[in-house]
């Protein structure tokens, strides 16, 4: 069930308040990963499906730089592995105290193509990853290098991340409110469905702007719809 | 007790901070919406009456989208009855998990002439109620939509809004650090002295930049009220 | 052990992130202020060492608009007396519902060359100290006037901080991400070795651009130790 | 839609946990209140209808030791026409720095025939409410008197408490761990099938103390409904 | 202003939710520690004027076991320095990751003739503290010891505890729903005041327990005051 | 390494903290559980091997009553497998909203000679589980059916259990306070010193009771030790 491209630019144009409800719709109601926001304020829209690392609590014997010389690192594993046009997650038990990853880790993954990252604890070097123009997500900034308080311990299971279950496969979608996680087999549904009710909500805007008061419009009526299928036509759309 | 429009005027031009010293001198400790932030970085100041609505918790068989095509529902009631001039303050329990109003709601508020919307909870479409220039204040930005955790109860009553009491027709003062609760009867008093502190204020930032210790400027002596008085008159203020 | 010249151009030049890596190789993991924020996007980097000012919770009968005409006063006097080049660090028990400062004081701060202020609850007037230019950190903007949560008790004792000891003479260092405090005997080893991180760090981010995986890399390797030996000489540093 | 008496029997005799459980398969996921604990270690479970009392926050100049002189007060109104055999449930905001109400008030509940007493804040007098065997439940112990913190605003509205929509006449039912709350068109139903489930379960215990294994058991399967119909006929129930 | 014999018996035998009262009628509305909780369940009261210690973060360089064997380190000498008939309150900053003491030192705080020991963070061994009989507060059990999270910094000094401000020589009171601090120079009216209101309310409690409503009676009005002087007359208090 | 018959023994007859103190000698800082209590006030002190299971969050699709049917689900498979002599600690990522296991899942664990279950969410019919005589461990009581919050990942590997990091095979040690886990390797160095400090803290103990002061005594000196020595001889241990 990988995602595919017309999904992929489907879900690049729409909104993840928009997603939410085409999932609240279908009986999903803890999707949006809670007080995970974006690190830099112009970054692009993120989709991709997740590839999955889970942290633990450090622990002061097995944690320390020297972790980092070993090529089978879990957390440098995932930079190294996660496949292009993945998303890199990281539940880090919502700790910001300590460092889910840095600016250098993170360059790393833009140059291999990957299509974002994302923790529920915060990433170091944070103004330096603002500025590589690349879709990441966290809590908030936190300098304190990794070892300090997480242990990387595995790659490509089901995680927790800011509140929601994220199975590997998953589609995460981000823009700059926030993140939301689609499970894989909704995803091409969704993003159609969310196509369709944002053009309607460009209508939407256009008429309230213009005066027209809420009620027959938003939700939409008979009259509603048809006005919107004739302003749809004049459009191309 | 309306709010006159001398008073308006003098409240758009001093500090959410300001406010908050002269309602301390009048014994009012809790008076600013504790979490509650400008949506956008560069919003105008806000000055109106509270217009409240009020948020319990969602309950499955009750909120669902259905709700929005009931013309009675108190969220919609809300958006389309608040006054030109008031604002909108609504008591979400502190709870940013479910978005407590979105930007085409936004959107006709501001078409309708009202003069601001304050939330303890979060907006969902914030980037696009930040593009507005309208005066709106929340938690957090909040994607999912409002009937996954809250349930629009009614309109008009005393609420709680950040930790502060807020009662119908108090007025609310927004500036880009936060928001005030000034009780409807004290609101012209107030504005005349925070008005007059402000003034004395901007001369002290002006003495102080020149090189001027805090003592005897700053709370104010003898010397320094003649001092401002000359440079008042100085200025034609 | 003042802080020479040298060590503060350093610390000047090298991020918080770095000064977290070298602490905890000599066995510290608590140096980083927890939730503690610059106050304006773009204010310059901050290094100094701490005068400390502690607050303890207001006491109706104490804590007054009065207090502050009192010269010995300890918010006020640490204003006129904390040293330039040194950081006024406040103990505000992570409180953010009243003021630490406000505008006017942090003016007099930077009109006396103090090198910064932090703090773990909040400022009010955060605006107007945005627009100093100078380094400010807090929790978050907290308009209410100080007395109303905050007693003023004492100065140059050690105090919490964002839940890290702050001894009177630590060096403080902040940058956009936050505020280090360096036990004042390892500030001159910490920054000539953080110095030299830094300069390796700036090697390995331009060849992760270039397309190098980290393995090898980042950790260093003999081989990179090697590359970037002779990278360093042909830029002549 | 008044409780009936087989009802409240039958609820009486089931847990909260296994309320819970009825209340999941009809797609209710947020009806036990949390954080909301029995004030005594001892006192008897507790049915009853919802009688809503909802507080928002003081305000200095209303919220005096004056108030209570009012016999239109909210809170003493509460407690003197909460109808007997139904529960006073208290909105405070989840906050327990001033207490919901203290032992008097809850003595005068308890001789009326007023069937408990919940809050999301806390009692005062919590000591002498224990000794009462009268079924209260709140967050913790809170002495300080309610005007500190509380502004009591109405009664028999729909409310949170606990982070639960609890609209009057719904059922709360309360057990040593905590409280439910049955939506009134449920209470019936569900009911019947907790204390079914109840029996199941007492006969499960029994196996699982003889060293049965839970599969096949718990959940139930064809051998073990036989089984079971065994048992409650050769018990009578 | 030490405490007088007749005031400490007379503030042994009310509630800290009396005390409450009596300092919110003279303006003080944040007297009661918060989160501050017995050790045991069935701790005797506790009076006592308080003697403070205070404690920052720990460091790990500063912070191991070796600092207990220097005869001046500030915790141990507060426990062989405080006045007997005084309260050792510890300023924890309301971290109970780690040990403010544990039964050894409180066991000889008690052979001391010391009133009772207040922290806002956790003592260790608190099962054993418990069987002492001896008055000793905190937030929660915490068997880490101290210097992982701790240094004490010193005595002496005005401090927060559980959010309160607490000054050497205010009058620490305990019961068994937490602990309220009376500013010194109050002690004594508050004493007197809340020992005839206990009396009142005792008079209250029966009168209720017979079957009165509240109204008229509590509070006093004229009728409840008469039949008040009878009953008091007629038990000779 | 398994853990050895005297290891065993030694770890039943200290507490926690004691614990605590030899790992902190040895540099680890976070050993013991936050917020992980005793389910009841008497229940015995508890040894065993961790054995680990992971939860992470419910999706409203996967996670329904029927889970339980299907014999290979985690936390069943958990409670059938769990070794006799192990502890079952669950990682419920410190959410108590919903329950990780009830009380027939823990009467299950007893009768197959399971050393005792530990949780950072909470348990549902925690009264039952008090009434076991059981060591069970939890943040809070938890009546809602686990799948509402929570579904079971996977056994067998490290997890983050209150803020600690618990690897299968550690050792559990649970007393009156709280949980401590003991990296696997230590666990028999660590029980011989702990044993040692208890008997020297039952002397100390015996000698503050008869007004003994601290200094010279805790920690120990010469003079003490060769008290102990004596006092030891004495008893024979």
């Amino acid at each position: 069930m990988a995602l595919d491209e017309e999904t992929r630019v489907r879900l690049s144009g729409v909104s993840t308040a928009t997603l939410t409800t085409c999932l609240f719709k279908r009986g999903f109601r803890n999707v949006c990963l809670q007080d995970v926001h974006p690190v830099g304020p112009a970054q692009p829209a993120m989709v991709g499906e997740a590839f999955t690392l889970r942290l633990v609590p450090a622990r002061e014997d097995l944690d320390t730089m020297a972790v980092y010389a070993d090529p089978d690192h879990p957390q440098r594993k995932a930079i190294e592995t996660c496949p292009a046009g993945h998303v890199l997650v990281i539940d880090s038990r919502g700790d910001a105290r300590g460092a889910s990853a840095g600016d250098i880790l993170v360059t790393r993954l833009m140059v291999r193509g990957v299509a974002g990252i994302v923790t529920d604890g915060g990433f170091r070097d944070s103004p330096g990853i603002a500025r590589l123009g690349f879709p990441a997500y966290h809590r908030r900034p936190s300098p304190p290098t990794g070892p300090i308080w997480h242990h990387a311990a595995d790659i490509g299971l089901p995680i927790a991340c800011g509140g929601v279950a994220v199975y590997p496969g998953d589609v995460m979608v981000g823009d700059a409110e926030g993140v939301v996680c689609i499970p894989a087999h909704l995803a091409a549904e969704v993003a159609a469905e969310a196509a369709e009710m944002t053009l309607y909500e460009t209508f939407v805007e256009e008429r309230v702007r213009a005066g027209d008061p809420l009620l027959g419009l938003y939700p939409a009526s008979e009259a509603s719809r048809a006005a919107f299928a004739l302003w749809r036509r004049s459009r191309g759309r």
